[in-house]
């Protein structure tokens, strides 16, 4: 499986991070997980310089994409040149997105239900455009997914699993990186808010 | 305060990275997170490659110094080269390890009780050296703290906001990084997790 975890500079790294840590515990089942940016360099809000893997080529023809966030998502969406970049199809693909992500998913029009969950800071730039906001962490219906909270990045990771590598697998994984002796807890906890957000379609 | 996230090369992206975000927050308040390593540059699992912002230098005179994990800790304690870079100090400063992290520690020999945190993977080497290990996720016995199970990378970074901004501080902004809809549970979840452990010593 390909996996792009689309990073744009000035970014959240609990956002891409997190999911990418958890995902790249597939790597010895094959999967490929790579941090994806039109910019060569990004950068966290602490200063740390990370290097992209791919250009969003990868992101276009990957089995997943998640979307992840930064505090300058709204001026890289309001522009054509980064957004021309995504052809993305959730016809094919899973798509999700944390916080401020959602804005690109927007401005791609994939929020075809007008329904995304994002943080506090993005609610009112979507509430703005139509879209209705949950109080909750997150959302799927069919292959689009969005989250909210950086630290619900662990559901949007679960989510891909669960559906690109099934439960048992995603229990494992997810027991993995829960803190020690809150595995259980920890794992029927994720389990619980992706199906009963998907149920709740 | 200046906050040291030690990273070497092979590096868990949970571990530092959940730590920096969070305690990234605390930038416009001054704090200065930085990303610390004997490598100028550090691979993850997935090879994502990421720059180092300061050397250990930065770590020796930090008030907040925790020590990130990854695959090859092993390989990076058993040599000279890089352990002799480190000159940490309990008595004042805050010192975290995070799962294999707790290696270093104990080569530094800041393991003085004989107890910390890991993960099960790490678990047996430290046991062969005579540390004994629980079966939960966070410790602190004055100055050190370890912790085991990736996503316990929030506790730690928790327990510095604790001790060096305050209980207000901590709670809002575990606040802001908890999943939509799960700010209480969360904050209180961690804030007893660390209250526990840290009265159980």
């Amino acid at each position: 499986m390909d996996i792009a975890i689309v990073t744009l500079d000035c970014f959240n790294e609990l956002d891409s991070f997190i999911a990418s840590g958890i995902l790249g515990r597939m790597t010895p089942q094959g999967w490929k997980v790579r941090i994806c940016s039109p910019f060569p360099f990004m950068e966290t809000r602490s200063g740390a310089r990370v290097e992209r893997q791919e250009d969003l080529s990868y992101a276009n023809s990957a089995d997943a994409v998640l979307i992840g966030s930064g505090w300058r998502t709204r001026d890289w969406v309001a522009g054509d040149e980064i957004m021309a970049q995504f052809k993305l199809d959730p016809s094919r693909q899973l798509i999700g997105s944390q916080c401020s992500g959602a804005l690109v998913l927007h401005k791609l029009g994939l929020l075809s239900d007008g329904v995304a969950c994002t943080d506090p800071l993005t609610r009112p730039w979507l509430e703005r455009s139509g879209i209705q906001v949950p109080d909750h962490a997150f959302r799927a219906r069919g292959n689009i997914a969005t989250s909210g909270g950086c630290l619900s990045s662990q559901y949007l990771a679960a989510w891909v699993l669960l559906r690109l590598a099934g439960e048992e697998k995603t229990r494992e994984i997810l027991s993995y990186v829960a803190p020690v002796g809150e595995e259980n807890d920890f794992v029927e906890r994720a389990l619980a808010v992706i199906a009963e957000k998907e149920m709740a379609n």
